[in-house]
Order: structure tokens, then sequence, then C-alpha cells
């Protein structure tokens, strides 16, 4: 079967912040930058695809009111955490079945968005704050494979680092290893500078079909791979170690486009809380299962930023809806060389990892310039 | 550019009523329904799409979790009263893009959803409540082609009538014209039994690409016009009179699928309140701009049952994030000639008409045999 290829052509953003705002408003200003930025003639846009966990309801259509474009497709798609990358996943359905040609995907939330806890059912019991799994998480990857507090601490210190070069970024505050080791313990196993924060912000990208993309950008980014996968919580298994779904949506994203992992130059992984970012190198096969903590500690030796150079979401904030898009966004940069600071040099093949409650969803998508 | 094709070929529905339930477990019940009807094994189920205007978040998740499946994609969509045919186009998309083979898509509503009322801007002051723009709508109607009070009675007599043949139906009591007419006034010019019910209900149906819908189905139902349109409010226009949303969104399917407007054999029409579906035939072009009236009244004095056969919203009742689902269900079974009572004699092209938030945004399919 032939896809139609499907391409990211532009981005706009907020700061992320703990600014207390409209979600209707903060859309609404990304996405008219967004449409100044890109030069799109607005009688193109075809669809308004929003990403948010917020309880506001017809905010496609509201946004489109506001800014005077009569869309084919307007929703709002929601899977928590992974909700930016499954509504990018939906735009490139509608372009490549032929139902739309120029879609923008905005993502925001809130801090208090009230998809900041999974409110599911009881026989979870205290599962139901996401500190608690990373805890497991934690256990469990020190208990199988000798992971260090040392190993923990890196990952959060060059998430960090990175940040500060990112404007967009909520915390742009730097910090020593010792810092971190010594932050304020939430749990057994988790301090607090291993958690990403909830934050207010919002992102958008505009996604194209070829003709367009053509048109109306030099440096159109495609949508090569797409893997996505969800799985009964990783805590029924007994395998607190791996996380399967992103095991499985990036074995179908790289079958997708032929590639082995070792070819990607840049990536954007979830790393909700530091043991995730160790997990996903892992899972995402950039290192052999159980060598996530050394192969993250020999890109920060080598000074390689090559794994979440934006800080992730441990250095950049974490508003929910957003934080695919947001991922996205970065590797879009990088691939059109147009990273500033943070640029990765001679990017070619970029990934994006983004996942939701325990990893139970993930989705993995891969870009080349 | 050549679309993979796409069909429909199960269903599975609650009944609708006012029962107080949890969204997950309503979803549930018919999703195992679904599944065991039409014997699909749950391995090959690579998608759950959700749509509600619920506050529950991850829903899609939850469900594949609790029957077991771990699909590719699980999100929910929403786009207010018509969540459920966008959730069917999104699905499509999926599907003709190659990236799933097997979607359930369930929608689900209670009758207290916080989807109920459309919390917009303040600026449009009373219109907040849908009974206010039905209103205008009447009375536009009225005025410009002299609608009278017998010709909304008659949508709302034929309606319910048929929803006494619907085993889904929240109400199977039947009225005279007479009983209509003097049923208590909600405004000057709309009457409670011009409206709909919002009620519990939930509805599935399951989508397939081809080679699957052949292998399991003996009458797949083959989706081959879908059109969308959101534009700005109706009444910014002036024009209270059409829905231009419903006209661009008919357009466009009955151009995709070139057929036109007399081709239909059976069609289920978004009547959240009478008026809408003399303006419905009539933007779908079945009949001429202010004969919708006429062309309804000459389908009842002749028993002719082609538009709303299951009762439409007025007789069924309306579970939000249910009702394009159940819309299109009813007609799957007209064109797979499993309509009992209702079945239109020989139904070999059927539509489905789904709006939103006084037709700022509609959907419309047009599905065959």
């Amino acid at each position: 079967m032939k896809m139609n290829k499907v391409f990211i052509t532009n981005y706009s953003s907020t700061h992320f912040s703990l600014q207390n705002i409209e979600i209707k408003s903060i859309m609404l200003s990304v996405v008219q930058k967004l449409i100044l930025n890109s030069r799109i003639p607005k009688n193109l846009i075809d669809g308004i695809l929003v990403s948010s966990t917020s309880d506001s309801k017809y905010l496609a259509a509201q946004i489109s009111e506001s800014i005077g474009v009569q869309p084919k497709i307007s929703v709002t798609i929601e899977n928590l955490c992974s909700s930016g990358t499954n509504a990018i996943v939906a735009a490139f359905a509608y372009i490549s079945a032929g139902l739309a040609n120029v879609i923008i995907v905005v993502g925001a939330d809130l801090y208090d968005t009230p998809g900041k806890i999974f409110a599911t059912d009881e026989s979870r019991g205290n599962y139901k704050h996401p500190i608690f799994w990373a805890s497991l998480f934690t256990k469990a990857h020190k208990r199988k494979y000798n992971t260090t507090e040392y190993d923990l601490a890196i990952i959060s210190k060059k998430n960090h680092d990175n940040a500060s070069n990112n404007p967009y970024a909520y915390n742009k505050k730097t910090y020593t290893i010792n810092e971190i080791i010594n932050s304020k313990k939430i749990t057994d196993d988790l301090n607090i500078l291993h958690c990403s924060k909830l934050c207010t912000g919002c992102s958008a990208i505009l996604v194209m079909s070829e003709n367009y993309a053509k048109q109306f950008s030099e440096t159109p980014i495609c949508i090569i791979g797409i893997g996505q996968n969800t799985v009964s919580p990783t805590f029924t298994k007994n395998d607190l170690t791996s996380m399967e779904s992103t095991q499985k949506a990036a074995m179908a994203a790289f079958s997708m486009c032929k590639l082995i992992p070792h070819k990607i130059d840049v990536a954007e992984v979830h790393d909700a809380f530091s043991i995730c970012e160790i997990m996903a190198v892992e899972d995402l096969g950039f290192a052999k299962k159980g060598c996530g903590a050394t192969f993250s500690n020999e890109l920060y030796q080598t000074n390689n930023n090559k794994i979440n150079p934006r800080g992730g979401l441990i250095g950049s904030g974490h508003p929910i809806g957003a934080t695919g898009i947001s991922q996205t966004m970065e590797i879009v940069q990088q691939l059109q060389n147009n990273a500033g600071k943070r640029q990765i040099h001679n990017a070619k093949y970029g990934l994006v990892h983004n996942m939701s409650a325990a990893a139970t969803s993930s989705t993995v998508l891969i870009l080349t310039s």
C-alpha cells in the first residue's frame, strides 16, 4: 500500500510557565503566530486539530471561528500525556488519506489541567499519581541493572543544562550533580529534580501534503516513521524495567521507514522522570537492555546532546497536551538546521518518543529533512 | 489520489435511557457485545476510538486494557454533538492511510454530560443554550418560508412514530399532531416535543480495511462519501434559514462519490429540533430551499420513512457522543437489509448528517452496500 507523503513545515510555541490563562486564548496566540510565520493563506487551512487534556469542549471549532478559517476537520484529540503525538498521527492520517492538505496541530494545557491525575479505577490504589509508578520503575531498574543515583542525576543535570539553551523552557536554572542527588526526596527513589514539572504551555505545528509543503517551505520535514502501541500497565507483568508499548512503537516506526536506531541523529524522549530516559534509550534501541545508563553517561562525558537537546520534559516542563508537539517542534528545528545553540551537527534523521500513564501507551515518530 | 476503501461491518448499542452509570462501564459492555457479535479475534483490533464529551481522560486506553487488546491507535475524539461522525472520519483516515486495519469506534455520553452546555465566550450571551438558536432558526424559517406549526409537528410526530419501532430509542411513546402542538411551550416557537432529549447511551461500530471486511463480513458497508465543514455561527450572517456547514459538507460528500441527493434511499439527519430536519433536507439537497416542509409533508402523507427511520434525535434521544455512531449504525442496518420493521425497501445508498452547536460544524457520510 502506497502512502501519500506528509510533511511538517513550521512551528510556533509559547514559553512554558505557571501562567493562569484561558486555554482558548493561549492556543489562539500560538496559532496566529504560526499562520503569520508560515505565510499560509487562511483559506488553505483545512484542518485544526487540538491536543489537550483540558475539560473545555469544541476547542478546534472555537479557534477556527476566532481566526476566521473554515476547516473540513476540527476536533480535539486526547490520550493523556501522548495527546500531542496522537494528534500529529491523526493529521498524518487525514492528509495521507486525502481528506485534507494543510492542518494546524495545536496542543496546550495549563499547569493545573484535570489531565494531571489519571482518575482510573480504584483497584489501582496508590498508583493514581505518576510519582508512584516512576518510583517502582526506578527501584526495579536499580535492582536489576545496578543503576545508580549518579546515573539518574546525570540525566537530570544534562536535561536542565540543555533547557538553559531552550528559549521556551519553564526552568532555565542549571544544577550540579550534588544538588540533584541532595534535592528534596519525594519517595525513597525519587528526588524532586528527577521529576518533570506540570506547567502551562502551548505549541503548534503546520502539517502539509507534499504539494503544499514544497510550495510553502524550502525545508519541509517528512514524517517517515510512525509507531504506536497501547498495552496493559507495565506493572501487571512483573517486569518494571522495560516499557513494552515503547518497544513495540519503536519497532513499528523503524520498520515503516526501514531504518535502524543507530541512524537516528537526534531524539526527544519522554523523560517524565529521569528513569524514563534511561529506559527509553534502551527500549527505543539506542542502547542494549540494561545499558541505558552507560549509554547516557558516555554521551554526557563526550558532550553529545543528541538525546533531549531541548531539555526534555525535566528541563522544559510538561504542559501535557503541548508536550508531544513541543518535542516534535524541536526535532523539526534540528532537522531544518535551525536549533541555534542546541543544534546537533548534520542532523538528518530525528525521533520523537511520547508516552502516557506509566508507559501504557507510546508513540514514536521518525522524521527526516 | 487513490484512496483505500473503508467499510463498516458490525454494530452494537445500548438502549438509550436516563441511567446513571460510569462512562467506561457503558462503553465496555457495548464493545464486548460488538466483539462477540462480529467474531473478530481480539489480536486483530488495532484501533479503539472513543467519541465522548465526558470529562474522563484516557478512555480508549482504559477500554483497551479492560477488554485485553493492544491497539496501535487509542484516542478520544471530541467535537461536541458531531463527535461520533468525526470519530468515524478519523477511523476512515487511519485505515485509508494504512495505519490500521480494524478499528472499533465507540461513542457514549450520560444524560448530564458536561458537553450538554457549550460554555463559549460571554459575548454570545443568551445563545449558550441550544433552545435559543433553535428558536431563532424556527422563527426565521416561519417568516421567510411560511413554515407552520403543523409542518413542524409532522416532523415530531413522524420521528416519535418511527422511534416506537427502534428497540434502542429512549422514548417509544407516540403522539398526535394536536398533542405536539399543545405540548409545553419552552419559547415562543419551541414546544417540548420539538426538542431532542439528552440521555444516556452508547453505540459502537466496527470499521475495517477492504481485505478484513471481506474476510469477516458477508455484507460490508462501504463509506463512499465524506464531507465536513466548520463555519462561524450561522447567526452572524443575517441568514438563519440555512446551515452553511451542512451545505458545504453535503457538497463535498456527494462530490467524493459522484452521487446526487436524489440517489439517497435512506438518511439519518440531525434533528436536534424539528426545524433542523426541515432545514437539513433542504441543505442536503433532498428538497429545494424553502421546500423542506412540503417535502417532509409529502413523505409523511405517503408513509415514506426514508428520513430518520430510527426516529432521529427527537424520537431516539441524544446521548451526545453516541449520536453520530447510532445514526450510522441505523444506516448500516438499513443497507444490510437488517432493519426489521424500520426497513426501507431496497435501500442501496444511505446518508448520515450529524452536526454541532447551531450547525457551526457538520459532517455528512454516504454509505453503500
